[in-house]
């Protein structure tokens, strides 16, 4: 079959005629599919089960120093707990910092810190008129709702194969002291799944700012999450910190992670790495905060994944969940749409998503009939700030949380409404 | 003996000296004693320790409207937990909002919020040139280190045996909107004992304040803290949410509790009530900040306290622990202290603390003296707004965390340093 964009129109009406009873006949299904958000399936969260009575007796309740964890104290973490969040954040445990349950609590307090308080020493963002970010897009969703929260100017730039169109970043903070920052999923990025190259890393670490507080907010949420454990097949990420160090700007990142996506992500436990003095800094203003984190969940965590080598093991199994489901989006994707035109997807060896770019203008219109046929897609414009996709076009495919035969379902409905609203759209043209 | 004020120069002196070598003999002894901190010991801790083989299976995890507890989402705490936690703040399920393991950091955050975009459309609070908070005194050091991190000036107001001076809270709220809350204790104060009377409870309901947006910050951390079983030894205290909405006043009041002296000070969890109107618009600043808190942490509590009931019989479980603690204080302080005059002290029937006035001028050289013989007492003025109490009298007196024998020596050496101080205090004078 040629590719729709070549049909003449009277094969494009009966080709949108022939979509329309397929679609239709998906909608009498009444089916109910999510594909919506990066959630871990109900296989992946049995993996941690027996996290649960790894803290059952008294004795169980002590950290190494001696701490009763049951008890209130210990602002940044038990020791065991930075040693294996260090672990994730492929940093030293003294430059980590242990907190609840949600890394974006942690994002957003740090950014409510800058902007109350100010980063070392520097004005408060809230004195300042205007503050703007840089977003790579497609991005993460929950990045641009922390941002605009606070008010402050997203602006995005294109997120390539190898990480943030440079030349357009380095261009940007360069010239504009408003501009005090950028969000980064480094390593198999959301949506894309691509991770950022080494050259990347060091000219965000080295590049010249405005802005002497500017901060990379360095969300590693998908660090050890391959979906393969063959180390050949997995991507290799420099790290930032140093990089920073080297580059004669020790403070310009902050490094967050968590377990949400290696144990539960309603319980997990969540950590931030910086400089030594970003960490003093932020200790301080976090000592009328909170006195400290739970303890018995990182000590629970600890005593269940040991270290890197049990995270590996661990994350191996989540591997073995979710690559099938990898495997059958490219598979049904290709089967359905390579002919048609118009369309390309990423093909990630890590992280939760696949990005799908549909023909523009197509977005929006993919994920109504979709919603309409019983499939919640994230809405289109999510990858966006302000939701806002110029082109109508990207759709964040999140593919961990269905079993594989809902998967294969749903992706039979959001094939035959991709094809769908691509004929509708040729045929307004 | 007469009273120290009474003796002569020479009796006092000798005196003096004869508390001098008791003292050095303390010293000797190379005690390690803390009365600090409002911390359960050890023995109550073990209570809960039934909670944490409450969830250990698959089929414990879930909620009863079959929330999986393991995975992300429900912002607001599941509804089992709501209900748990409306007991413990008086209030109804759907004005509660659960959150994670800490009831300081609500505040914290409720009060960041406050100061970041306002509350309910009114201006943000650091948009202001000046904003001022009552501190009923003596009062919670955290709570004053909370105001004072974000720079609001803290306006003392008297504590006394029903609530703050309220003639003085009244006047002061009449005349300056620059005056934007109050932080109260209502319950078992920490760290006088005092309950708040009805009449205090319906004139900060009621009484006319400036600015517009007055809130009362209620933190009834000790809300079913009693020290005895027998209700008629219990204080009662009307719901300030009710009396708010009664006054016409529905959105005056946040009010705050948390299970940390209930099961684990590490590990418990925290909730917020208030009108409908302060929960909707403090969810929708939520919403970008967190995902949801630990939710199988807030069904493990409800798994092991039930409801009203289980709450109650857990909490004289800690009475019963914490009871004879209590009578020791109040009867080493009679033994020792009432002969020499001017110290006054606190019967609390419920809550952490003891609340002690020395002779003025005295508390920084007790607490001193009291640290150098091994025994850590509360930093003098600690209950003051910026650690300064203007009569140098107060101190806190938390006798939680030791067990019985090393309170008896602690307060052996409370004692001696009280009347050490006071001698040497009048032979200055």
């Amino acid at each position: 079959m040629p590719a729709y964009a070549e049909l003449a129109h009277e094969a494009l009406e009966s080709t949108r005629d022939a979509l329309t009873r397929e679609y239709e006949s998906f909608k009498a299904k009444g089916l109910a599919l999510n594909m919506a958000r990066g959630k871990p399936s109900r296989a992946q969260l049995d993996l941690s089960m027996p996290m649960l009575t790894c803290i059952v007796d008294v004795d169980d309740c002590t950290a190494e120093d001696g701490t009763d964890c049951r008890n209130y104290g210990v602002l940044d973490g038990i020791p065991e707990a930075k040693r294996l969040m260090a672990v994730m954040l492929d940093d030293d445990a003294e430059h980590v910092v242990v907190f609840g349950n949600s890394s974006l609590n942690i994002m957003y307090d740090t950014m409510a810190r800058c902007w109350m308080f100010g980063t070392l020493g520097h004005m408060p963002w809230c004195k300042l008129d205007e503050v703007k970010w840089l977003c790579p897009c497609p991005g993460y969703d929950r990045h641009f709702g922390v941002t605009e929260a606070f008010g402050i100017k997203m602006i995005p730039v294109a997120m390539n194969e190898d990480g943030p169109d440079m030349d357009e970043v380095e261009r940007l903070v360069a010239e504009d002291a408003s501009i005090k920052g950028i969000w980064c999923v480094p390593k198999y990025s959301n949506p894309s799944g691509a991770t950022y190259s080494d050259e990347v890393v060091r000219r965000l670490a080295g590049m010249p700012c405005a802005a002497d507080d500017f901060r990379i907010f360095w969300d590693n949420a998908y660090g050890i999450h391959h979906l393969s454990d063959d180390a050949t097949q997995q991507d290799q990420l420099l790290d930032i910190r140093r990089a920073c160090d080297g580059a004669g700007n020790p403070d310009r990142c902050f490094k967050f992670a968590s377990t949400s996506k290696v144990t539960f992500p309603g319980a997990g436990i969540s950590a931030m790495a910086a400089s030594s003095a970003n960490i003093a800094d932020m200790k301080a203003h976090m000592s009328p905060q909170i006195i400290g984190h739970d303890k018995l969940n990182q000590l629970r965590h600890v005593k269940f994944l040991h270290d890197g080598k049990g995270l590996a093991e661990h994350m191996a199994k989540h591997a073995a969940i979710l690559r099938p489901k990898f495997e059958l989006v490219d598979r049904k994707l290709s089967e359905g749409l390579s002919d048609i035109g118009g369309c390309t997807w990423s093909k990630p060896r890590g992280g939760y998503f696949v990005s799908f770019n549909a023909p523009a203008g197509c977005a929006k219109r993919i994920v109504e009939l979709a919603k309409d046929a019983g499939v919640t897609m994230t809405g289109a414009g999510a990858t966006w700030p302000y939701k806002q996709d110029p082109a109508d076009s990207n759709i964040r495919i999140a593919p961990s949380l269905p079993p594989v035969e809902e998967l294969d379902a749903a992706l039979d409905v959001f094939v035959c409404c991709v094809k769908l609203a691509y004929a509708e759209k040729l045929l307004q043209d």
